[in-house]
């Protein structure tokens, strides 16, 4: 198991089904067979989930009565969108150079089309 | 091991050494022989880890005469920084609850250090 926050984070968020339970509390609070439900999973199997994605905090659970309550714990995914924002412009140069190159390729077009109109006149 | 591109993402961020990898690359492309120079690790234990970046695409290797060398790939960043994007809400809404927390505070300080004020006069 991963050691540092950051880690403990990103191996929480490694699992579609862990995903998908942080999506349906972002809608509020819920409890844990609410959580379950649309699940093709036992109750053991999402409660192993979510002592992950609480051991990452990401999510917090409360006993409330005979029930257990899960909410989204927003700071961890602050430090995700902090660590990917440093990679922002690898991304956004990559995409600007497929841009430039569609915009040639585009020109180029244009002028191959207008070549051809001058010599049909 | 994660089938979904997602997943596969997020299990080769959760580690230190794969993330201070991808943190060399921002500066440009290296040899594999410059990348392990920082670590106190084998040359095939950096070699793992540099599978697992490129099997998950954060990285591409190309051989060169006897060097292999790697050079960081943003698209996958920009999935992270998409999927995480959905749940800002969720953290500001937070820190936006802890800062009217904090002016409350400051308010009633002040108001108390006033009525202090007034009943020395």
């Amino acid at each position: 198991m991963p050691t540092d926050a950051l880690s403990s984070t990103f191996a929480a968020l490694a699992d579609p089904t862990r995903r998908a339970i942080l999506a349906r509390l972002v809608s509020g609070e819920c409890s844990v067979t609410e959580l379950a439900a649309p699940f093709d999973m036992s109750l053991p199997a999402v409660s192993k989930h979510l002592r992950v994605l609480e051991r990452a905090g990401l999510i917090a659970r409360r006993r409330d009565a005979q029930w257990r309550h899960c909410r989204i714990e927003g700071g961890p995914l602050k430090q995700v969108a902090d660590w990917t924002e440093r990679y922002r412009h690898v991304w956004e140069e990559r995409l600007g150079r497929l841009d430039y190159y569609l915009q040639q390729l585009k020109e180029k077009e244009k002028e191959k089309g207008h070549a051809r109109k001058q010599r049909r006149k």
